[in-house]
């Protein structure tokens, strides 16, 4: 092979140094999901597609991933679909497994298979890749993990208060000051539309009235206008147009507002209940803002709905999302199970502690000290140091060559190791050590328990 | 959808308590690498299909999972292919990536093309799932996980003493006692090919040899007969035939036997040198053997061999292997790059430990106490307590609806969470807490420090 080899588009080779960082953020989130009472599950990376497909829409399902069918399997090619142009039949007649797309299907799939094995209220967790055949473009992968915890099984409000705080507690253990969490509620949209009589609009409308930082107040009423939302509406959701102030202010607000629509005043109390107890619990990192033109996934969150944006110093976007959704497991035929549930964005985080430079300087795995090699008798006695060292849980490592010293000393440097020993004649002779620290060059000759104490 | 939704053959969805036991022999198989200096890195699920395709040979070729070609591409399909029953030229003019098959030839292709940034010798490790596939039975399944370690750009043969420590180290760790690390060396099978005058014939030699314990030698030397080694060729290895004692004993009945072979004398000396090292430093939980029948990978390994047997109450072959390859990145154009490397079967620890009753009880994720929910005022009093213990670490929840107090008993237990705490109105009004231990049935009313205390 004379061309370098390559990988394929929009997929990443980790670099010790980058694992070493992701398992840092991994790790954070991990250990903050399990303080919350969330377990582990992991799912096949592959689904069979009838468990996929349609779930995602129509977008959705042009960006699975097909796996195509193996040995004479592939016969069965829809070739009179292949003449018709339908790529997505003559694609589904050569593959039946597909690549997880999100972890909420393949969850949603595990709780109705494992019903009968699940102590409800069920609080999982799940870290694990996904695929997308997306455009890759900055911080958007087609290969990239998804950090998920949910609840599936209780209609209680505790669960969104809680879910707040585990926002709060990740970014705290990170470092991330500044970070707003945005919540808004379906049942607020929906009185939303009520108010403005188009529930058909509702999309348009809030798309509008997100653009008034940019094109202020004008602006948006014009933009509403031309999408057919009525002057006399836009007349009455006027206080949406100065809707500023705590969240205490905008829910009294929205309380006059949707007075009039019952399911818009359900919406105003749920939020009340989630935002006055995250109150009184108090937030670390993080602001909690209502944003009424939060609508991500509007035809699949029933109650709360969450999204986090990076501190403002970062042009970033959403670093994570969530809500309530009140039918998670009814595609799959079980019935009445709410689940409710946040994702982190390990990918956009990265891109975050990385520009802030919030990344601990310890995060690196490398060697504690790199032992110099200088002949086969002083590597034997390394060798017996190096399993003292070990037993005690130090990272220690040997060149494996007698090599010129300068050229070891040069991978300590380039690996990053920070300390070297070097055991030569004098040394086996007396069995000590000479400990050099790179970082500020000094050199000492040490006994093994004065190593051990150094290495520590 | 009316049936119960399944996953694909040969794949297993994990469960809390299959998680939690997985990620306890991966993290002891973590820290160990990283204890004798070994780097993570992590390479894409996929790669480009001509990185891995003609790679493992044709029957591997025909287990490499394809990812089949999104949109438009499919339309490429090549129908004459089809029709000429060419099914691998079809499949692959529908298929540009294919799921990683094993971690060692994604390790080279990354190797080959990040070589101008990897400081050599490289130690690196990975532990990442595989796919094929492959018919699945027991301890075999189409998705897998793979945990390598490798060092790549240095001959020292002192890697191969490390990587038997290593092993070593991590089934002591896991509480493996009689593991048996057998090893060879792919010039003493060379050497053994010359005397027997027929390197065409090593394998069916080696195969033979192998069933000693079973059918005798008398059953072994008819079967070598049928497959063409001459009685001549027999009579002059038959000391492999009384291949009995130590590793000393061994390798001395082997320089004998090997005496007119440069070759294979040369890997008598290569395995005295390993074994010597290994003797003087010791080994803890496993006993290193030399097995001259021992071929696997037979035109991959160019020095040293290894296989892990399990311990012998235990049947289930092999859980560990790995050996010395001098071209490992010579398929991708980089001459000269000896690696040396082993792997853990984590599939087959998993059911040695599981079989032999080896996992710790403390590996479950599991709260440390639930907290009943007996109505607002009580809930929003726990909370606050929650919050206090998860900034200390301790891993606690609510119950999150205000059911009766049974079911929340019932949940603790079916949960295996060990202690409830109960605040009703009385410890609500005293700011203290019911705590009750499930596995004694104790019940003491504490304060929030004694309560600390008992979680922490």
């Amino acid at each position: 092979m004379a061309t370098k080899p390559a990988i394929p588009k929009g997929t990443r080779d980790f670099s010790p140094a980058e694992v070493a960082k992701r398992n840092y953020i991994i790790q954070t989130i991990k250990r903050n999901f399990e303080k919350y009472g969330f377990q582990p599950i992991e799912t096949p990376s592959f689904e069979n597609s009838e468990t996929l497909l349609g779930k995602y829409g129509e977008e959705g399902d042009r960006l699975i991933f097909k796996v195509l069918n193996s040995g004479d399997k592939v016969k069965k090619a829809d070739l009179k679909a292949l003449e018709e142009n339908n790529l997505a039949r003559f694609s589904n007649s050569l593959s039946e497994k597909a690549l997880r797309y999100d972890l909420t299907v393949p969850f949603a799939r595990y709780v109705v298979q494992h019903q009968n094995e699940i102590e409800f209220p069920f609080k999982r967790y799940q870290i694990q890749p996904v695929w997308r055949a997306d455009n890759p473009q900055k911080g958007r992968f087609r290969e990239f993990y998804q950090c998920d915890a949910d609840v599936v099984g209780s209609k209680s409000l505790w669960q969104e208060v809680e879910l707040v705080q585990l926002y709060d507690a990740v970014y705290t253990d990170l470092g991330l000051q500044g970070v707003t969490i945005k919540i808004n509620n379906r049942k607020i949209l929906s009185g939303i539309a009520e108010v403005i009589g188009a529930s058909d609009k509702l999309i348009d409308f809030t798309v509008a009235l997100d653009k008034l930082d940019k094109i202020g107040a004008d602006g948006v009423k014009a933009e509403m206008l031309t999408k057919g939302i009525s002057e006399e509406a836009i007349e009455k959701v006027q206080p949406l147009f100065q809707f500023e102030g705590t969240t205490t202010d905008k829910l009294k607000q929205l309380a006059t507002l949707l007075a009039d629509s019952q399911e818009g005043m359900k919406g105003v109390e749920e939020l009340t209940f989630i935002c006055e107890q995250v109150n009184a619990l108090g937030l670390d990192a993080a602001v909690l803002d209502l944003d009424v033109t939060l609508a991500r996934g509007l035809n699949y969150y029933t109650g709360a709905i969450f999204e986090v944006a990076a501190p403002k110093e970062v042009k970033l976007g959403s670093i994570g999302g969530g809500g309530r959704y009140d039918d998670l497991t009814g595609i799959f035929g079980l019935k009445n199970m709410s689940g409710v549930g946040i994702s982190f964005g390990l990918d956009r985080i990265y891109l975050v502690l990385e520009e802030l430079n919030k990344f601990p300087e310890t995060v690196t795995v490398t060697s504690k000290a790199l032992f110099f090699n200088s002949g086969h008798q002083e590597a034997a006695f390394v060798m017996q140091t190096l399993q003292t060292l070990r037993k005690q849980g130090i990272k220690v490592e040997m060149y494996p060559d007698a090599d010129k010293i300068a050229k070891q000393f040069k991978h300590a440097e380039k690996r990053g190791i920070n300390s070297v020993v070097i055991v030569g004649a004098d040394e086996l002779a007396n069995k000590n050590f000479t400990f050099k620290d790179l970082n500020n060059g000094t050199q000492e000759v040490v006994t093994l328990e004065q190593l051990i104490e150094k290495l520590k």
